[in-house]
């Protein structure tokens, strides 16, 4: 099944994602790049490092969520209006190996855009020796704030 | 609903807890704290801080997965066998309001344990001015792993 | 964690509820009842039958769901406008037991209620021989919604 | 992301599939069929039915998860070995449109099999006026249990 095609409503989505992707200390944090920014389609990328492992040395599961959520969020948030902000109101996520690996590649796509809700697929990858491997896949759904002083971008 | 109790296999649970903990490097970047340990429950407190913020100054959904993942994981493996390491197979996080808040508890419940599979339930409370506030859920399925030798606690 | 209380904003919501109720067809193929409706909380009871199992003769897993989100969803739209309708978004369900017994009963309460947006969690419980065990949990997302002619209550 | 190809451990595992299928009462109270089974892939077909529906002429979001999470079961259970049977875990279910149409159509998916712990991902399309519409998509965990005599296939 391949993704579905978007329209963004908002010309300047790129710019706009990339601004609140700059405001997230969090991806500084885990060392992110915003790699890709398509209508409904965003890349997260990220080297391993330990500040951000479990006991076995593995990305933490919650870290892993934290990129991929990011991922999820700003896909959607690429196809909202220019006055909406994006909250995420749930995801699960399925841990299907250890993140293990030298860099991780996290794509978040949307799977239907909505006035208040949208929800999103994603997929974490682990590269390693240069071979990439499937490591997570999300489910999100994320709601577009309108008028709250306290919650922009 | 009271969580119903648990008889833990292992006497020495509370330091394998700990030290299994004191081995997630990813507790450290949270700047968490282990609360509480006792059979299937598991406590971990956390302050806000910068680091961890999404564009809105709260906590990030996946910070807050982080720390409600390792307090679900830890119930788990508070009651398993002490040849067993403990890995998370899925999550899912139901953000009730924003993470914000002076503080953070996580906690983790065991709600059916068992020899192979664990499920747990999380509880994420943000602490403002005094007051606690309930801001996730979490549903988590843990499996516990014997015998791999890069997969220990 | 005790379950919040609320205040219903149509005084004849148990009316409304049950009128609902009565329009699902799937909840007479289930042989459902709709045993309690509380603000924000409803309990359906269901017995067992052989056109509602999977292959080793338990409820199927599907079929426990379908109940416990009704549950979830009418304790949603106890609590929602007489205009509003309200549609399932999203839920996670996790089996804990295998659903065999007598007698199922279903409770479903809302853990933060919104205007648009609203969360529940469910419980199922198996009656068997007069004892009562837990067999599944559900987190449930809802969306109210308004002023769209062919979805009412 | 094209799915995975799998080779299956029993080299009758149409025949083993069909054989559960057809112990499935809930499949007939669905009026379901099994239209295809492949190693790891799975589709189930059904037709509207006035007793699967809720309150606005849907099929019920209950009835929509029993068909997907049969789907996703004899995806994951095509590739177990003949002594398994097989349990859901745990499954998750975003509802992306009403379930309005003529005919359903359910593909489940095997993303990571595994000799215990089985993952899989489920689409529901819509069939009306000839147009298929994606309308849920279910993440699933499946577990083999092996030598539990109440419990096989």
């Amino acid at each position: 099944m391949n993704p579905p095609t978007f329209e963004p409503r908002d010309p300047d989505y790129i710019e706009r994602v990339h601004a609140s992707f700059n405001r997230q200390a969090a991806m500084r944090t885990l060392g992110a790049t915003l790699a890709a920014v398509r209508p409904g389609q965003v890349e997260i990328t990220l080297p391993w490092a330990e500040a951000l492992t479990q006991q076995h040395g593995f990305l933490h599961a919650g870290m892993v969520s934290t990129a991929l959520d990011s991922a999820c969020g700003y896909a959607g948030f690429s196809l909202m209006p220019v006055e909406a902000a994006v909250l995420t109101i749930e995801f699960k996520i399925n841990l299907l190996a250890p993140a293990k690996g030298e860099h991780f590649r996290m794509v978040g796509i949307v799977i239907k855009p909505g006035r208040t809700v949208t929800v999103c697929e994603g997929h974490a990858y682990a590269i390693d020796g240069g071979k990439e491997k499937l490591i997570a896949t999300m489910g999100c759904t994320l709601m577009a704030v309108f008028g709250r002083d306290n919650i922009q971008g």
